[in-house]
């Protein structure tokens, strides 16, 4: 089996690791504008082969794990190249636009939306680690678009990385996906963002701080170069995600306010089943 | 060593099993409001003796780890009982009010005011932990208002649990702990009650959430009574780092409804070294 990665980082990076050991037979070809990143790769045996894009000629699944604004074109000229059998994969956290925007490619049939949750505050190939995917869901989108025999062969492997696998349309994933995800990472960089600005000596932050504050703020981390496009694509629900958040703030501070403790109260028990929730989520 | 702790959840009780940990010949008392937590922290041996308040009058050491409001009449109480070479600490996310309210107290050298920046988000005997006080920060405020005897009894025992100490007034206590403490715990609640408000499937919520999600709404599943309390004596600080939060989720949404990406990617860029602040944030 020949894997052909495009975008050797976190992600595609950690894929290549679980598809090496279950798939020892797999030859894995890293793909990356980043030169380093793909030396790198190479070095950290991440990937076995160096590759170019004209090379998906030969794969028998592409796997595509770019930032989302990138992903659009790059996986139009996938699809212009791979041959009559191969898989397309891709990992973005937003599908919408994407699946749009090869909709009436005569090769739509070779490719599966996909959105593995699973991911940490790092990036690039030095942040790749096994066994990322297992227990984590993965949401396939628009299904019923992909070849019958390439949705069976996409499920085996994301089965084989011990995936739980979720349907949705890609309309519904980019709606849900800016409440659980994408305003997570919001409220996190500015939470960040607001405790800098204040706190000009970070010596004191570092010594005031505890792992409740670390918890929060942990995914201010994240790569801008990867989230801003996310934000981009996914514009309107994040907003509408936004907009509510602040209200909701808002709301809190009123009671605050009025001296109004029991709603305080209130507000934060409502809030507590989310423990029961949490339970489940790794 | 007669220890009584008043408040046995899980700081008090941490604090309890270090101690008996360090200080083997150490007696630990318990007193509690809450009779269940009392039986069960003697079962889980977090105290060897049950104790009521009017026993204080025999303790070498009083550690007060209950909710902030009732605190400032509980130490009172407790100053009015003990003897003049009594030990009495505190642990409360509020400095200010307790400060205050014991300032004029013949007894006020025998308190020292302390919060230890450590804890997770359970709470109750049973959420209490050996080593929870390790390489953790403890801010020590208005020293020079205790006994030097008392002080070095103190730094003694903080010491032997591991904490690294800090000293503050109590004013810049409170200003401070707002922005990295209590402000995340209110974006934590929000940001739970936003998804859980949208997502009315809780069902959803778990397939769709990632560990990202799980990190940031981690301090939603805290307890609505002792964060009541501290929101109130904390309130002009706490309403300020809101009104900051605020304004810049705002901010961030005016650059999204502008389409000004390059604005949303230097917002991210610029709280990114963030990463280097909590290097050192177990």
């Amino acid at each position: 089996m020949n894997v052909y990665i495009i975008g050797i980082g976190l992600i595609g990076g950690s894929m290549s690791l679980d598809i090496q050991e279950k798939y020892p037979e797999a030859i894995i070809y890293g793909i990356d504008a980043n030169e380093t990143h793909l030396e790198e790769a190479l070095q950290g045996k991440l990937i076995h082969k160096k590759a170019i894009l004209q090379d998906v000629q030969f794969a028998d699944v592409v796997i595509v794990t770019i930032p989302v604004h990138v992903s659009v074109g790059v996986i139009t000229e996938v699809l212009n190249t791979i041959n009559d059998d191969t898989l397309v994969i891709d990992a973005g956290s937003t599908k919408e636009k994407i699946c749009e925007s090869i909709a009436t490619h005569p090769k739509r049939r070779n490719f599966l939306a996909s959105h593995p949750i699973a991911g940490t505050e790092f990036s690039g190939p030095k942040a790749a680690v096994k066994g990322l995917f297992i227990g984590k869901t993965i949401i396939i989108c628009e299904v019923e678009k992909t070849a019958f025999t390439l949705q069976e062969k996409a499920l085996e492997i994301f089965k084989n990385l011990g995936m739980r696998i979720r349907y949705m349309d890609s309309k519904s994933h980019d709606k849900h996906i800016a409440y659980v995800s994408h305003l997570s990472h919001i409220s996190s960089f500015m939470l960040g963002k607001t405790v800098i600005e204040k706190e000009k000596n970070e010596r004191d932050i570092f010594d005031l701080a505890g792992s409740g504050f670390a918890s929060t703020v942990r995914l201010a981390k994240s790569s801008p170069a990867m989230w801003t496009p996310i934000f981009e694509q996914n514009k309107a629900n994040v907003i509408e995600t936004l907009e509510e958040y602040i209200a909701n703030l808002q709301e809190f501070k009123n009671l605050m306010l009025q001296d109004n403790f029991e709603g305080i109260y209130q507000e934060m028990e409502n809030t507590n089943h989310i423990k029961k929730i949490l339970k489940g989520i790794k």
